[in-house]
């Protein structure tokens, strides 16, 4: 993989996309191999928005690598508020770091930042932009549950704004994947972002549905996101319509028995907290998993840039 | 000690109580030959309500034994804002660490949250409910300055919503230890926690006063605690209730020579400076004494679950 | 060099100052051979006001000398706001590190603080008093840039508040440097430090100007600082001011070829882009500095109290 950055999933190609899920792999099988593997490295957290489990992640990921982060912090208590400029930011704290991982609101914040230092930078969502490491987890957790060859998935809930959707949708053209995508008409996804799946998707299928139940018994995965009630004019309209899309054990009657289910989290009804203790259930393992794919990226762009031993 | 998780010192038997207390005084002794038991071991932080010394001692107690923290941080900041419920943030970072530690305003989501998770997840306080570790590191400073057999024991002040005493005259009746309750009549201990003291006290003295002077003299400990102005409907009636039980050079003048004087901190007004000084305090040295005791309590959670080499 | 705590430059002999920047460059020139000196180390950062850079270098440096730290956080979610006085909270965090840094918003709270403490205080900012470590890593700078010996030097901007510019004139007059201070004139510097840079001098010229003009072709170093819009009655009058105090490449065009700009950032409009990637630029490398100085101060003072191991 030869990249200096991590910006969008578009930029990793199908094998790119297996190098770092067979790393992952790998750590996954034997983490305590890779324990020290990064001792002294340190990995800059640039948070301009909140975030919980992508920051833990991260941090956890380099520190299961053996190395240790230096934090931004809050926004608030950060220079930013004297009027420094994104680009002056990233120029300083480079040089605390030998890696630097960026959520940004501004769509395109990444790109930017990233031409103006000479460590990797790793994208971890810049607005409506793109968000990769969520990405690769999401394919990580699908490759371990049903295969991402031959996959029939179905995409449920705000498939409007959720960039979540828009990256995985993309990415998952590069493999042999049926991609369903369900959700009420108002929340469908962008007209641009279907046509840009058709011409990548050199012939995998993408239909959109108005209901789960139709496609139901043919998917191996149901990825479920969470519509936001401020979408909505009012409260009984955000009722009526989040309730079709919420599941429960008598929604999954009609699946498969290897439906796997995946929510990228924090969820609020979507899923009936009845799924939790089921087989169906990967949401949990999915956001675990953002720790070996995160150690993978790490290691395979401060290994590419010197910053970790050959093994 | 077997238990998967501390919840409340009420779980913790005198047995339970002297494991974790050697174990202290053990690695208080050579902190050094623990330096590095628990390398590699993740912590996970999850404080919901604001804490500077709980925190900051159980991550300097983690780090103590070799091992490294991944920190929630604040609430404004996390997925909580957006709906997520407890149980689904536990076990998502669960996903990250070897242990928890957990602070909630909420009296019971300790023993909740620990029902959803497989790592040992310690209470750092549960709104009115338990703090345990604050209880363990009270008996160790008792334990070290005066002796818990044979112990004559004052507490004073707000008696009413100190978790700290409720959870310290509990552990008490392990032990043969006389214990006065010094306060004023608007902040007594609540009538059901003296009915349990006698329940659980199998003779041990449990009594109440409204003024510290004549007890004074017989003490070996005085546990001083805040009493908060918001309690009082007006100022000049906090200043005339406050004001008596506060201590300095002068009241102690009647005390024995040996008298230990400890306070969970932060004061304000209730311990004058002077004292500070002298040998009665050991106020400083119990908030010091924090990380010794979380660091064998951590040991001895992670050795019990695997986390941690035999020596 | 026998120093129990850092809490002023004014503190630092010529000799000191020489000590902290050659260990710093030996540091810079061999990083590696220090990854591990100060391995089980924790430094408490009790920062009561925001700041980035500061924090950050220090957590770096103590981070690269294979230490840890242990953060007191925001001052919102601590004890603090309970009413625990700075003399309390240092005495507790003492208990949890082997040095404490300290910001404070209060001139003469590091003095006051260091009082209370038996372990290193080292000084990172007291309201308009002193920034010890902010000077150290500016001498470092000019060292490496122009030499600290036969130096002209011109500092512009805001010489009024900024205590950075103050204590970076007194640390210049242990040097045989001519300092020229450029501003408009009410922003000039105080009477008392124009009257003490006198004194202290022993002849080392120093002289104001309204304009760079006149004295830009003799400087070897250019030190920008930011020129604050609160500081003017209106937005026209700032406009007009800072507007004379900002460089770009047309006004570089009378100045040496080896001029060196510094900036103690975050900048905003003084310092034009278009320098940044000239030879004149060293701001970033400036900031960069913060870390092997930290580390030299904080090696100097944890070995002199037997925090590190010989070499």
């Amino acid at each position: 993989m030869r990249h200096d950055h991590l910006i969008t999933s578009k930029q990793l190609s199908r094998s790119d996309v297996e190098t770092v899920l067979d790393r992952a792999a790998e750590i996954d099988a034997d983490p305590v191999a890779v324990a020290d593997r990064h001792a002294g490295t340190l990995l800059g957290l640039l948070f301009f928005e909140p975030s919980t489990r992508t920051k833990m992640s991260f941090e956890t990921a380099m520190k299961r690598l053996g190395g240790d982060v230096v934090d931004m912090g809050a926004v608030e208590s950060s220079s930013v508020t004297k009027g420094e400029t994104l680009a002056d930011t990233v120029r300083v704290i480079e040089g605390y770091a030998d890696a630097l991982v960026l959520r940004h609101p501004k769509q395109g914040s990444a790109t930017m930042a990233s031409e103006f230092v000479d460590v990797p930078l790793l994208n971890a969502g810049d607005g409506a932009g793109h968000h990769p490491t969520q990405t690769l987890l999401d394919l990580y957790t699908i490759r371990k549950n049903a295969g991402l060859d031959d996959l029939t998935i179905g995409i449920m809930g705000d498939l409007k704004y959720g960039r979540t959707v828009h990256s995985l949708a993309y990415a998952l053209t590069n493999f042999d994947a049926r991609q369903h995508f369900i959700s009420p008409e108002s929340l469908q996804l962008p007209r641009e972002v279907v046509y840009d799946l058709h011409q990548a998707g050199n012939g995998s299928g993408v239909r959109e549905h108005e209901s789960l139940e139709d496609v139901l018994p043919s998917l191996d995965v149901l990825y479920v996101t969470r519509i936001q009630r401020e979408r909505f004019p009012d409260e009984s309209e955000y009722q009526k319509v989040a309730g079709e899309y919420q599941i429960d054990l008598e929604t999954l009657e009609r699946a498969s028995d290897d439906l796997t289910v995946m929510h990228p989290l924090p969820r609020v009804d979507e899923i009936a907290p009845e799924i939790d203790d089921t087989e169906y259930a990967a949401y949990f393992e999915q956001a675990h998993n953002g720790v070996p794919v995160r150690m993978a990226l790490l290691d395979l762009f401060l290994s590419a840039n010197g910053g970790g031993a050959d093994e």
